[in-house]
């Protein structure tokens, strides 16, 4: 049976691979900077989004696109910003699917007022091994390591880690709480994608928000650079 | 092509039903008491594990399979323990598979002991979404809840709360330091899974501990009991 599971899920991602076309197609038409949101279940992305959120919503137009298994917990969290909040359940899947695959955003995409945005943030499912396997074609993935998971994340869960622009190493303001060793953390992240930059954070102190801001102005930047020249054209 | 994921995947949960019936008639064959440990990534499955074999190692024959996408670094550490240890890589899936299957767990059946054993821990994956869904015909499920991680994590990952006999809330040792709401949590575990048995544990300090392995001990217990009754038979 493991064969054939494997087999069908080819076929899957290379169905997946055509669908992430569209999107992507999509997301450049309208010149909107897609960042695929990734980590474990309670790493701290929702946090660290409401962090930026309260620093960016007056100064980009922002979208946000929550996906979970159930419930709305984090899009009503979010939803006290001024960005656009879509939920997507992924409770029609078995039991639950346990990421987002390109179909499930293209079918969130009619509810995505997508020609207004600048950024949309996609909050995927707590998981650190499924949303590395499905491509959504996003353009910059972030992914968030809690130093309250072990040092050796990385090393377990490589597809991830290797797949990421940015790593978020959050909750640091517990460092001095926990056996944790950051150093050996990074060595591990460095074997695994060597130079992939990280930020370290803390949604409760606001240690490296304003990084974690300037890394998505900057992502957000090129549709601002495109509509000053449509306007001086 | 959501759809078409879905169908396929319930044909693999029937193929999954019918090998995990296999399996758990070789459980109990053997008399072997099976546990199925689950947690998201990082919630400290091995480190209860580690503190449970300190005290369990010379008192019961146990044996622990280790289910990782990767790499072996929890059988590592748990092979310093007089137990018997099998690493099961799910890497030949594709990029990984996110969980233990029955299948998985067949292919490793041939390396377990399992007629010396009193006890086999299984340690899932660490993920709260897939491991729920797919059977393995264990005795029983252990799933373990940090504090490190959000309240809300009950109402997010229904499935896999509802699914487990008992919780094991780890790292209370950090309850000062977070803003964690440890009523809320439990409130939200009793709306999902009313009744359901909890410990609170701190593996760091080895709180929760004596009444983690009273908990293992107890499920051991069947086969003492069996092997008692065939000597004086």
């Amino acid at each position: 049976m493991h064969g054939r599971i494997v087999r069908i899920a080819t076929d899957a991602l290379d169905a997946n691979d055509t669908i992430a076309g569209a999107n992507r197609a999509d997301f450049d038409e309208h010149g909107t900077a897609v960042v695929n949101f990734m980590s474990a279940p309670g790493a701290g992305k929702t946090s660290l989004l409401e962090r930026a959120l309260e620093v960016l919503q007056h100064e980009l137009s922002i979208g946000v696109l929550e996906g979970d298994v159930q419930g709305r917990f984090d899009a009503d969290r979010i939803s006290r910003f001024h960005v656009a909040v879509t939920q997507l359940d992924t409770d029609p899947g078995f039991g639950g699917e346990c990421h987002l695959d390109a179909n499930m955003v293209r079918s969130a995409l009619s509810e995505i007022p997508l020609d207004g945005l600048e950024l949309l943030v996609i909050e995927n499912v707590g998981n650190l091994v499924c949303p590395g396997e499905f491509k959504i074609r996003e353009h910059a993935r972030v992914l968030v390591a809690s130093v309250t998971e072990g040092e050796d994340e990385p090393l377990k869960h490589p597809l991830m880690f290797r797949a990421c622009d940015l790593v978020l190493v959050n909750k640091v303001d517990l460092l001095t709480h926990l056996d944790y060793d950051l150093e050996e953390f990074l060595a591990n992240l460095d074997e695994v994608h060597p130079d992939v930059p990280y930020i370290l954070t803390s949604a409760r102190t606001g240690m490296g928000i304003e990084a974690w801001c300037e890394w998505l102005r900057a992502r957000a930047g090129a549709k601002r650079v495109r509509e000053r020249a449509r306007a001086h054209a």
